[in-house]
């Protein structure tokens, strides 16, 4: 990394985007300015500067230029410092293939998994269903692999990886038990953390992370 | 081109997203077996096997192997043909920023699109508003400049062109302007048909597409 460049993450805490662009950045041995953003009471000037589009974080701000949308920022930082731990695969195809998965992981599996700990009733019960669903098709791609991206930690794992801190609000909200169900995944997932510093540096606690969602139930009037 | 490449392009002709593909392919100067789906009524069984996840058109099979979702495709198109009609910018920034967009038009543009259709009452007044807000946006981004590209037609022109097809049904049932109010945009649009025979020789005919969207609007059961 040049002396005289200029790196921001806009960022908040327990965000999975958040994490994959620290993870992302820490792969690279990128040092940045890390600024938190208040999301509940308070967004920043710099951040509706920075993302007038969707207002949201994460936002990596590089001499000056923001990139938006966690996804974008991850092909970003692959290309931009692309002197050490390549994240996507080489291969045009396996390329494809793990966007494939990481848009699911952003639409699908994100989508099924707020709704688990958002709403009640029919809605979460079907919310449910769909997150464990979601969850064993990500079971089966990453077969008997050690990591999605082979034998090499990737953006697929870098992806996902950051949702495994929430996996206790979403099994207590959905009650649901995902290792008795995806025992595959969960060796991964411990196997990322133990394996790699990006992510157990980065990792927040998972009974923070369920405080949080504690708070955000309360916040959304499910919870008294 | 290889000889013995297979390509199969599983698509509908209505479909932006599918003529996203058609028209990537023509830059390319790619010839394919071009498989018209029966959405409403009938999905092949070749489409059900190539995305079993989404079970959407397009699917782009490449000597056996899907590629699904047409932002992904491109990118495969443009890296798998690279000897000719770069799509995406080379330098990273510019890339994130035609990346940023072309999601821009995939989720907010075509969820607003969709609504101005297909919705009644209060939901279809927010969502020919927000359509035009994104038009407006666009309108923006595009700037002066003859391209999305700069000089050259690219990925962000490709990704939002088909949109121009489908303008007729937007106007009608979203009581909209739109030259009115985004000049450059249409002034663009016919720039890429006149400039284009990649995007012309594959563009439908807007009434054939209006007849369409009514068609779809008495199944949907909005019109008797």
């Amino acid at each position: 990394m040049a002396e005289n460049e200029e790196v921001i993450l806009l960022d908040f805490w327990a965000s999975m985007f958040g994490m994959r662009v620290r993870i992302g950045l820490a792969e690279k041995g990128i040092s940045y300015d890390h600024r938190q953003e208040d999301l509940l009471e308070n967004k920043s000037q710099l951040l509706l500067e920075m993302n007038p589009i969707h207002k949201k974080i994460p936002v990596l701000i590089h001499n000056g230029k923001p990139i938006c949308e966690s996804s974008i920022i991850l092909e970003y930082i692959d290309e931009t410092w692309n002197d050490k731990a390549p994240l996507l695969p080489s291969d045009a195809y396996a390329k494809a293939r793990a966007r494939f998965w990481a848009g699911f992981i952003t639409n699908k599996l994100d989508q099924a998994g707020r709704k688990v700990y958002r709403t009640k009733g029919e809605e979460h019960e079907k919310s449910r269903q769909e997150f464990m669903e979601c969850l064993k098709l990500l079971e089966g791609e990453l077969g008997d692999k050690p990591f999605f991206g082979g034998e090499n930690f990737g953006y697929l794992d870098v992806s996902f990886i950051p949702f495994y801190s929430w996996f206790q609000a979403y099994e207590t909200y959905g009650n649901l038990n995902i290792e008795l169900e995806c025992p595959k995944l969960i060796a991964w997932a411990k196997r990322c953390i133990q394996n790699k510093e990006s992510v157990s540096n980065i990792f927040p606690d998972s009974s923070k992370v369920f405080a949080f969602v504690q708070l955000l139930r309360k916040k959304l009037g499910i919870d008294d």
